[in-house]
Order: structure tokens, then C-alpha cells, then sequence
């Protein structure tokens, strides 16, 4: 029963910025469309989005992208048919959350002394990828039809569902430059704010809240 | 990234009745008092709960204890000091829902046929106490002060909860005649009923929908 997780301070973060990320679909029905067209050709869409939990003062933060100052949503990307969830997974947050290799350099806002810095210790400044540790499933959402809702179980009579999403922990790299997309902003949501917030965040996000209690949480 | 989970069906369970077991508290009130009476005592109380899980038509359900035709909760109680919780959770499930040593026969509705039939196989039906298997914790929930209100997390500035609940799936039997308190009811609740039903269920138990829904479950 070994539910202990460690959290990386939300400071030991930089964020810097990367070349837009437009989203695929301009509207909800091609995107809706698209998913239909998908399923004919491919089969059931496998969607793999990741909690990246950090702590501000001792209090559970998840990251999560803010497109166009409205809506809020994970890092992750539906799959390729038969590509690994956990792979795949790393793959989609480096898309969106490493740096690009050809802008390796210091991102503006670090500064020489913040990278050279006792406070750093003695570990590498790691601006790649690659470092994503894929944890535990934390919820699984299945979508029925080809509509917008989706519910975290099968319904019954439900058979042929459209597309299965999870949601998985990620375990933090002790340190890392995270460059979020020129379209986009990347926020330290509380979990104190996401509770029972239905409203703003959406049910799949709010219940992330109710998900991460069974965890005892260490605060590095 | 195994979370595969057998679920027996409803139709394995037997439900009998047994003694009532009336509420310890009279009021809310009393029950807040007796909480600040413990804490000043014994500290902090702790609070184990079962989740008890079987399936339906292929749909997962949960047992819930149903009290005055009203409030549903979970079977479980609070701990004694220094008392482990695995046990302490079986233990207090052996009270609520076990057969009594001197009720040792057979239960009202269990007909001699539906012992001995084929479609019972080969295994004892099991009449006594004991064998609720520990699974998991689905979740966490903090009282922060003397009130009714309880959070998936410790609230930013709360030092000293003063009620821990622990939420743990209990893996069932292949059958069990469960006997039910006669003031209270035992039903099953599947999923779809449960989920985003706060107003009729309340935060702790509709949230073990998205909790479970981490698992692949095989009907048995």
C-alpha cells in the first residue's frame, strides 16, 4: 500500500516559449468529423495526456496548457494505431513541452547566475527530452458517439465506444525548461482551485483532484 | 501498468439480515462533539471505508449501505488508536456485514436448492467472516475543523486535520451471504447512477466513478 510520491517545487521550473502549436481542428464538428473519418479508416482513437504534478508551498499543483485565455487542457495527443501508450506519451510531451533542439540555447528569462547557481546543486541544467517518467493511470474516459461527451466507464449497451482516453501521473525531472507554445499558456493550477470546479475546468479535469488523494505526497 | 480487476456478479451474493446497528451519534451535533471529545483524547481520528464492487449485466456496481431510506454510506468505521487499517477495515466489514457466529444457518431466502445447485459449483458457501480482501486506496478525504465538510486533499494552512477517510477497493469472494444491519439497506449502485451525482450521493462517493475508472475489469 506504498502510495508515496515525491513533488518537485513548482520553482525548480523555467518556462520559456516554442513556435505556435495550432490546434488540428478549427471547430468542434470537423473536429468531431475527423474523428469519425479516423474511426472508419483506423479504428478506435486511443487518446494519452499527462498530470504533471508539482507543489507550490507545500500544496499540490497540476500544469496544465490554457489555449486562447479560456479553455484549460493536458499535454498529450491521440495515438497512432499500435503505437505505445507510454512512448507515445513521452513523444507528445516533448512535442509540446521541450525545448526544440535547434533553440538550445539559455531560454530568455534564465539567466547565467540561475544556471550556475548554488541553488541549482551540482545536477545538469537539462533543457532536452526525454526525461518524462510515466506513472500510474489515474482515469480512464471513454467516448460513446461521435459528440463531445465523454463518461469514466463504458455504458451499457455500449459496445463499439469512439475513442478511450488516459490519464496518466507523470513523475517530474528534478529540474527542467519547459517551452510552451507561442498560442498557449502554461498554468500551475491548485488543487484547492480545481476542486469540485466542474464549471471552469471541465469533469475530467476536476476529478484529478479526487484521483491524486489516494497518494501520501512528499514535498522536496 | 497492470490494473486489471475481476468483478464477481451480483447474482453470487446472498444478502440476509441481522441485528440493527443504530447510529452512534443522535444528531449531527452529537456527532461533532464526540469528534472534538476524540480528538482532544486521541488526536486525530481515522476513518476506513470499503468499496465493495461487483458487477451487473457487465456494468460495475457498487454495495452501499442505504440508512432510513436516505443517506447512503459506505460500510467501514473509525479506527481505535494505533489500530492497523487492513484489519481494522475487515474487522469493522465482518461487523456490518457478516453473518453472526450464533446466526450460523441458513439465511431467510437462501433455499436449500440454491446451496447444493450446479450453478453454485464446487466451493462452500460461505456463511462466516474473514475473507474480504485489501485492495487499493481509490482516495483520501481531510476534515479540517469540527464541520460536516471534508476535502480530497489538506486545505493550504491546515496543520492539524482532525478526521483522516481512507477509501479502499475490496476485492470480493466468489460469494458471500451478506447480512444487513435491519435498520439500514444494502444496494447496489452502478456506475452510471453514481457519476456526477453529488447532489444525491455526495463528493466522496460520486467520485469513485472517475477513481475506479483507472482499472480494466474483467466480468466474471
Amino acid at each position: 500500500m506504498s502510495n508515496t510520491i515525491s513533488l518537485q517545487p513548482l520553482s525548480n521550473f523555467t518556462f520559456s516559449t516554442k513556435e505556435s502549436q495550432p490546434e488540428e481542428d478549427p471547430s468542434v464538428a470537423a473536429r468531431l468529423q475527423r474523428l469519425t473519418n479516423d474511426y472508419d479508416a483506423k479504428g478506435m482513437r486511443r487518446t494519452v495526456e499527462g498530470v504533471l504534478v508539482v507543489h507550490d508551498h507545500g500544496h499540490p499543483h497540476i500544469l496544465m496548457l490554457q489555449i486562447a485565455n479560456a479553455f484549460f487542457k493536458l499535454p498529450g495527443h491521440y495515438l497512432s494505431p499500435g503505437e505505445d501508450e507510454s512512448l507515445g506519451l513521452k513523444r507528445r510531451l516533448d512535442i509540446q513541452l521541450t525545448m526544440d533542439v535547434n533553440e538550445n540555447t539559455l531560454p530568455p528569462g534564465v539567466s547565467a547566475s540561475g544556471l550556475s547557481g548554488a541553488s541549482l546543486g551540482t545536477d545538469s541544467f537539462d533543457l532536452g527530452g526525454g526525461d518524462w517518467e510515466v506513472g500510474d493511470c489515474l482515469g480512464t474516459w471513454w467516448r460513446p458517439n461521435y459528440e463531445t461527451y465523454m463518461y469514466p466507464y463504458t455504458p451499457p449497451h455500449v459496445t463499439k465506444p469512439k475513442e478511450c482516453k488516459k490519464l496518466y501521473l507523470i513523475h517530474m525531472p528534478e529540474r527542467k525548461v519547459l517551452a510552451v507554445p507561442k498560442n498557449m499558456k502554461l498554468l500551475a493550477i491548485p488543487l484547492f482551485e480545481l476542486y469540485d470546479n466542474t464549471a471552469r475546468y471541465g469533469p475530467q479535469l476536476a476529478a484529478l483532484v479526487t484521483a491524486l488523494s489516494k497518494y501520501d505526497f512528499v514535498y522536496l
